[in-house]
């Protein structure tokens, strides 16, 4: 089906060639990664003199993207690494689909959220590949969605590198801004910094305990929003849970950022490990019959949905960060994490997959790259 | 806790002593045993000139029950071997449970059916032990239900059988029997030969395939009840079930016996056979990722309960009758069938367990004695 090949079908060339779907740059072990997967960044920004994306006609979205394009084309998202521009409305399907897996683009983004059809709402992501660090999307709910994505506990990284590429951007288009509110945006929540921070927590035993209800409540109390593997509006799979500040206006990026980075997520983290010592302490049955009822799953099922491998995926990364699985495994199941999804199973194995044939290729997969994991001595 | 010693504390002996728990012959292989696990022939007979047990005083069951010390004491249920009496209601917990465990007595003659109390009530079972082909409960429903039990589909054979040893008692106690209705029962059902046939089938294809209700139906049309594995009033585990005639009279045992034995059970047979042969050819992989799912969790699980253990057993005897697993493996599962129970689990491991206990030991002995199976090559 070409989906790997570096050209498509008429000679045109394959527009992810460059992804490198056998590694996830942000999901790698990092600082605190057995309790915090990733951290990201993302900025709200406008163009001036533009309609907002939500308010605009099919010219006007064209005449931002065409803008942009012209400024953002090869700009230098990663020092070094000339960025990839990706128009949205000319991917295939499984493209898209590959992006939102790959977080680089919300699945909103992916299926075109103003004119209704995916194939002709302009709209793009512009992106440095293999690093996939910072990428900006064009024509989401803001004019300009600019995200920096990094392994670990690493906010003040990922503030960094989109800070960086937000000046660079800055220096060449004229953002909507406003004295008193400060950056202008299409959703009130977003006015003022346009900042969002967001941590990916895995969070295994606080929900084998039944205490992920309480981590809701204090973000809740705290103006934090807790969400599922996709962000907003999805459901938790496989016990991660990304945690992010609600609104922006009035609050400096500053110390939002401390509050989050330097005392809510390691309150959070102490939390879970706190959680998984008492399950080794007083409920080790309980925590091995799960981590190993998995591993003998993994290794032996032979058709398996995606929320399940989530799920028995989680529960062997708690098992690894827990000595319960013989090392080394964390990079395995950081990448399985990844690859057992539609739009990777089908670029992994180069061809298009009907919903029954992904069940058993996730399945096989598992098998083949868990085949020589075993219980710790 | 002395459950395995040969004398019990106080220097009592072990009432089950010559029990062997790691073998259990009528779950052995045998003709048609990859559906048929074993044919039961149970006779209902009471002694004339003494009430029924429903209707009888404790005093009067007492009378039954040393007159029939008397004339069963050591009577030879297999021939050479002198079978064992045993007064329940003179046996442990434990002992009681091993025995409705291994099919040697139902669970109402471990609880005591009359008085209430299973220490009070006078009742026995005599057993040739280890063979436990042929059995003796007194004072159950009638004041004796002979039993045979024997694997695999030998309905004729436990006939011969049960029937050797009827005419053996007879000659030394005088059967409550009527010219025009037979043999005569506490229930209505029994009257006439007193016989009932049952054969326990393991329909793991069906139940996949949802087809078990089929087979039930057919069965209620031809008056044949179908129970669990327990009997009467038990809900079917691990895809086994007790197929058995409802009513004796006014038909005699051989008509009964060839409806069964030549035509019925054969065509269930033939039924779950084509099921699998189906599952094989149409659903192979919903078969695999059933079979070595199952293998995979009692590899790995930490602890299990009864019925789950049971349905996982189910799934790996399918997957060894149709050549999934490697051979050998089916005496294995069978002897688990057994083992997994509680009253065997403990007299297994030698000590009294809490069922937090016998969750993990079972689970244990699942592992250890499954550690070497594996796919088929």
């Amino acid at each position: 089906m070409g989906i790997t090949d570096p050209t498509r079908p008429g000679g045109r060339p394959n527009p992810l060639a460059k992804l490198e779907v056998e590694r996830t740059p942000w999901l790698q072990q990092a600082e605190a990664s057995d309790v915090v997967v990733s951290s990201r960044v993302r900025l709200a920004r406008n163009l001036a003199g533009f309609r907002f994306v939500n308010r605009a006609e099919h010219d006007d979205r064209t005449a931002v993207l065409e803008l942009l394009r012209d400024r953002l084309d090869r700009a230098e998202l990663t020092p070094g690494v000339p960025a990839q521009w990706l128009d949205i409305h000319t991917l295939d399907r499984l493209d898209r689909d590959l992006l939102v897996e790959r977080h680089l683009i919300s699945p909103q983004h992916a299926r075109g959220m103003n004119s209704g059809s995916a194939r002709t709402d302009p709209r793009a992501v512009v992106v440095s590949l293999p690093d996939e660090g910072v990428s900006v999307m064009v024509n989401e709910e803001d004019h300009l969605r600019l995200q920096s994505l990094r392994p670990g506990l690493a906010l003040e990284r990922a503030l960094t590198d989109v800070d960086s590429v937000d000046d660079g951007i800055e220096q060449s288009v004229d953002y909507a801004y406003s004295a008193r509110f400060g950056y202008l945006t299409a959703c009130p929540t977003n006015v003022g910094t346009g900042i969002r921070f967001s941590v990916m927590l895995h969070l295994p035993a606080l929900r084998m305990l039944g205490e992920v209800e309480k981590v809701k409540r204090a973000a809740g109390d705290m103006s934090l929003a807790v969400r599922g593997f996709w962000g907003e509006g999805s459901e938790a799979e496989g016990d991660f849970y990304q945690l992010s500040n609600q609104t922006t206006l009035g609050r400096t990026e500053r110390v939002m950022l401390d509050g989050l980075q330097r005392t809510i997520v390691p309150r959070v983290i102490d939390f879970e490990r706190r959680a998984r010592e008492r399950l080794l302490s007083q409920r080790r049955l309980l925590l091995e019959d799960t981590v190993y009822r998995s591993l003998g799953i993994l290794q032996q099922a032979r058709r398996m949905t995606t929320g399940e491998a989530m799920q028995r995926l989680s529960e062997l990364r708690l098992g690894g960060t827990l000595g319960l699985i013989r090392t080394p495994l964390l990079e395995t199941v950081s990448q399985l994490l990844m690859l057992i999804h539609p739009a990777h199973l089908q670029r992994v194995t180069g061809r298009s997959l009907a919903q029954d044939e992904r069940r058993a290729e996730r399945a096989s997969i598992l098998r083949a790259r868990l085949a020589d994991v075993s219980v710790a001595p």
